[in-house]
């Protein structure tokens, strides 16, 4: 049976996201000033052949492991 | 008053990702063979000081202008 799980990758608070601030400051540049602060992640859409037992586990591993940089940044999985 | 908004980017259906698909190949070749499809995207978290009246409008232009490519993206805002 075929699911989908959805992965956010995003920086832990206290990270510097120099991507994020670029992106502020431009906003604020182009007069958008309203804007006050802008974080930066990522995101994976999963598709799973799930013929796993341990699906739940395999999927963690994969966000700590391949997906995701434990040291800086957070993981968050959303199923369906 | 301080609003936050996210915004989600993801590449059209049908474009090309060669970031998502390395990593599906890197998941198999891990050993991660459940994992048949990876697209990847980016999602960006603001912070909004909401003086303006038009702020829906505004939101939209900066998704347009800004944090998304509308020619090969399409975004989602999420409130709150």
């Amino acid at each position: 049976m075929s699911k989908k799980a959805t992965v956010f990758v995003r920086l832990k608070d206290g990270v510097l996201d120099p991507q994020g601030v670029t992106i502020a400051k431009a906003l604020n540049q182009m007069g958008y000033d309203e804007f006050t602060s802008v974080r930066s992640g990522r995101f994976f859409e999963l598709e799973i052949e799930d013929n796993e037992a341990n699906l739940d586990q395999r999927l963690e591993e994969v966000c700590s492991k391949l997906l995701s940089n434990p040291v800086i940044e957070n993981y968050r999985i959303e199923k369906g």
